[in-house]
């Protein structure tokens, strides 16, 4: 591939520059002249590693092992274009409109029913649609934390949580995980270890099923001890399960919130099991934090879009949804055997876990090799990957990445391991 | 009608409740088991007069000149439903996607020639789109306000914003407003008394055309020396503007924001032009702000519906927009008569003023009368409004009422002021 100076190859430095950390708008934000007018929460806001690679992502000759893209195209496209078309002849003037603010009746009590399939028992009134799962995360972080408030949770965490747990000013303590997801005794300890400091612990944030990043699934028997601990500690539970029906093997293992319902708040969404360009998340809560929860929801969005979820309605009831996620399962299924077989054949020097289900697996580097700083040589390799460093609060995570193995195709999936462990191996050298 | 003991009757009662201000939401927080788990933010959450009034709307057999909902029907549903369907079948993939976390770039430069109507110059790179502008005021609050800064807005103000101001902690201050918009002297003491009491004011908000709920329309001179005001104060203008081309005579007046792009944060909207159920609006800023906006909107919801946006694009590009909302300054036209004429002939003993475009006239009552005091009377004569108490921050407001003439047809807007009419004249007699 030729390089200097073509058109593509300054696309391909804008985007370095992004996925390196956005340098472009600090400065800017320096030299801002409505700087005095920002409040001081403002002042922390700083590009995501995750954002900037969704430009990345973007460029068709990058294999992209960065984003948590569903594989649209394994939808029932033209079925799913018949029925909306349907939807707004026949209900047009409803689906254009104005909705309700804690969201459409009819998808909350069909939420009801997928919830169930993890052994939840929850009536409509209890469920509260957002714009993403995304929203709710944000809604309730806004509901509970105060600047300083603690949130326990697991070590790697959620990218995306992180970020507004930060923009809220949380104080974010990790917890220790491993193969069974996080360990009861580590969280008692931290909660014991704040509790001693006088620090005010507000929420554990937990990703039960094929952890983003960690791939890693709570044990039943550590639900049930960490549901006893939080209920001792009176701290509250924020479970956040996009993937819990993505298992590969068996049936999905029941949610925690039934062991306590009044102490848990569930989050749930359509966008890895169906289309997240719908934007359809939802959060089943207890009476009074439900109460809270629509009124901040109305606050922020008025209320969310009554086209989207109509048409998730629609979907739910008029395509074979549970089947559609069957083969999701096996789809995805072979892509996780596709990057584990990449990953023995091409990077044995690295180590990694193999997941049960979800979209992602986390890869631990041989000793010396740093995520954040290979990841523009590995864009120029023509790979992506997210770094590890993006899961943590604090500065760890230089020796680990995350893969995912959702969007591409399995051969993909193996070229792009195969780019990535040359880029290993010339970092080793180095 | 009957009326004791039936189901409907039920409904209604509970629609009362709902309406005069949901006290049994209140009573469930003190009850509520996680009351200490709130953020100090959270406490101040209460159930708008907008929210509750949605219930009451629904009713089919009130009238409701109480929401600002569009008239949908006037809409092509037949022919948006038709391209919706070839939308998905031939870009399926990327409509039910993620998207980008700024917006569909094609959408963005669709939104530079919208609001090009009104004078604006900008480029797609300073538009960021929102979930409805209600997200865009939530952000621009989120990104400014810190707790006790000052909003200096008009006298009333949008319901929607204040509850945003509300929930950051804004101390937010009234600036009187006459039949030309908001009154430059009235604002520029307000700032004068402001500094010298050492207040940080971080924003004025206005709505500049057809106000919500007032009616009036900023004068073009006012325009110009409401910017030259704040820019000598350095005060950034925060300009919201979703019924700018709904003006029943003539061409709209220029926005605000080419008088001073680097002073004001511009808020458009497609819920009024077009429709509501996608919450599609947007944000013009200087850049500084821009980058902010855009991090701050990821952190979030991650990024705005793809398929609302790729839907609300192809409209522009395969229907005559410009028609639509040619044919709908006409239908509101008419609705704004028939509520003038109606007040007229009904209610003569209040005051209005005769809106030159938008949604929404502003009635004083007779003396004595008690907007919020009424509305459950009013509810029980099967006529809906807002109190004017909704429009302010203190407890102004129970002189007033704001009704609605944008939805029902102009028979059904008669008939809801006559019956408005005799319930104010009870009132006056009791």
């Amino acid at each position: 591939m030729n390089t200097a100076g073509s058109p593509q190859s300054t696309t391909m430095n804008a985007a370095h520059a992004a996925a390196i950390g956005g340098a472009g708008v600090g400065a800017a934000a320096a030299a801002d002249p409505l700087f005095d007018t920002y409040a001081e929460r403002a002042h922390g806001l700083k590009a995501s590693e995750i954002r900037a690679l969704f430009a990345v992502a973007s460029m068709p000759e990058v294999v992209s092992l960065a984003g948590g893209m569903p594989f649209i195209s394994g939808l029932p496209l033209d079925q799913i274009a018949d029925s909306l078309q349907r939807l707004i002849r026949e209900q047009g003037a409803t689906f254009l409109q104005y909705g309700n603010g804690q969201g459409l009746p009819r998808l909350r009590e069909q939420i009801v029913d997928v919830v169930a399939l993890e052994g939840i028992e929850t009536r409509p009134e209890n469920v509260v649609i957002t714009t993403g799962s995304q929203q709710a995360l944000d809604l309730v972080t806004e509901l509970t934390i105060n600047p300083g408030d603690v949130i326990l949770t697991e070590s790697p965490s959620y990218v995306g949580a992180l970020g507004v747990f930060r923009s809220y000013q949380a104080d974010v303590r990790h917890v220790e995980m491993d193969a069974d997801g996080m360990v009861p005794a580590a969280l008692e300890a931290a909660l014991a270890d704040a509790q001693a400091a006088g620090d005010v612990v507000k929420f554990a944030y937990i990703v039960p099923n094929y952890h983003n990043p960690g791939g890693v699934t709570l044990s039943l028997s550590r639900r049930r001890e960490i549901v006893d601990i939080c209920r001792r500690y009176r701290v509250l539970i924020v479970e956040d399960n996009p993937y819990g029906l993505l298992g590969f093997d068996g049936e999905p293992l029941p949610a925690m919130q039934p062991l306590n319902p009044a102490g848990v708040v569930y989050l749930g969404s359509f966008s890895k099991t169906f289309a997240p360009g719908f934007r359809v998340g939802w959060v089943i809560a207890p009476d009074g934090f439900r109460d809270k929860l629509v009124l901040a929801s109305e606050s922020a969005i008025l209320c969310p879009s009554n086209a989207s979820q109509m048409a998730i309605s629609t979907y739910l009831e008029t395509c074979d949804w549970r089947a559609q996620i069957a083969s999701y399962r096996d789809l995805y299924r072979q892509r996780r055997d596709a990057v584990i077989s990449a990953l023995e054949e091409y990077l044995p020097e690295a180590e990694w876990n193999v997941p049960g289900g979800g979209f992602y697996v986390w890869v631990k580097l041989p000793p010396g090799v740093d995520s954040r700083d290979m990841l523009p040589r590995a864009v120029e390799s023509q790979v992506a990957y997210v770094p590890g460093t993006a899961f943590y609060y604090d500065d760890r995570g230089t020796d680990h990445l995350r893969l995912s193995y959702c969007y591409p195709t399995p051969e993909r999936i193996r070229e792009g391991v195969r780019r990535l462990a040359g880029v290993v191996r010339r970092e080793m050298s180095a």
